[in-house]
């Protein structure tokens, strides 16, 4: 290895530390309780060192949305009918809302984010029309195997109920004194969400929901 | 009136004006970018004035919390069946998300206040806890009067869906670039939770609510 590559190696190890540290910083603290010489403080390198790498913390922020994207665009299940359709959807919302824990700087402060930086407002919002399609086709796929009686109409509210329901399930727990984000909120989240389908569902898929759903429901 | 008399209504005057003026800079610029500063500014008043009144801006949003608390207390429906229930309950929403609309700086960054306010919090928390008991009871009456087929868990799974999409239904708003928040956000908020509503009615009032919603839907 030249002397050459390994500075390139080590340039690239150390923006890949910075970003690490800054979601975890973001994350825990609150995007705007973190400066960059707080990143920097907490990786044990100079500020400036940091500024080679990133101009302001927007660019970090903007870095981080990438492979958030790549996490949030969870693909989705594929079309089914039944119980088997419920159990994917399911996993599908568990997935997603995974994505959204680890990333939950981005949901804290959403607004205040998206009107400082149009940019990420419009990535988020194509990440959000794009959930609505998936969503949409889903309902249509489980009205064709005759999983799910609904009309287009209640899909599309029901599709924007459940991108609600999901995009602010954990500010809704943050605010209500669960901020563990754990297994267990996710999985009461993904429930929450499968409520908005549930009174939809008819014959096995419903049967199958109402079984699932049974330790959160009582 | 006694010059001490004078000097007591104009000094309540002028608190009520710093409130005022409060509430419209903090809704429209957010409440994290202004200062007790902007707000003497504002009115042309001294921040030594401001701060005879009110020692810091977390003493103003508490005040500003207790109008707001007295306006979202909107008193619920009366318990009736059919396509009466179903305007009741609408126009309940209606009135709601407008006291959400005129205390929106609550809403936004809403995460951010209650983690940095714990009494603010537990007074946010006692009126979602409120409203959480008011939609199950209003679920019970429909359920009573036939114009509602849902079981206990059904109905708590639905009243937590309530209370997320109108908590966070002029955020979602804000977001995908509605921010004008009109009678028309207003009323397509009061939609979106109607149709989380809406699966579980029956009979008369399943009818009333599609020819209400009609508009919506297409």
């Amino acid at each position: 290895m030249t002397r050459q590559d390994g500075n390139t190696v080590r340039s690239e190890r150390t923006r890949a530390r910075i970003l690490d540290e800054s979601l975890r910083l973001f994350n825990e603290e609150g995007e705007d309780a973190v400066t960059t010489a707080d990143i920097a403080n907490s990786l044990g390198i100079s500020p400036g060192n940091l500024y080679y790498h990133f101009r302001n913390k927007d660019q970090i922020i903007e870095e981080l949305f990438a492979p958030f994207e790549a996490r949030i665009d969870v693909p989705p299940p594929a079309p089914a009918g039944g119980g088997e359709a419920i159990e994917d959807l399911w996993l599908y919302l568990h997935l997603m809302l995974e994505a959204i824990w680890d990333y939950r700087f981005l949901y804290r402060n959403l607004d205040d984010l998206a009107s400082r930086n149009r940019r990420l407002r419009e990535r988020f919002n194509r990440i959000i029309d794009r959930k609505h399609a998936t969503v949409v086709a889903l309902c249509d796929s489980l009205v064709a195997a005759r999983a799910m009686r609904a009309r287009p109409g209640e899909i599309r509210a029901l599709a924007r109920n459940v991108l609600i329901v999901s995009t602010y399930w954990l500010n809704f727990q943050a605010l209500r004194g669960h901020r563990d984000g754990g297994e267990e909120d996710i999985a009461a989240g993904a429930f929450q969400v499968m409520a908005l389908v549930a009174p939809y569902l008819v014959g096995a898929a419903r049967q199958h929901f109402d079984r699932l759903g049974q330790k959160y429901i009582d």
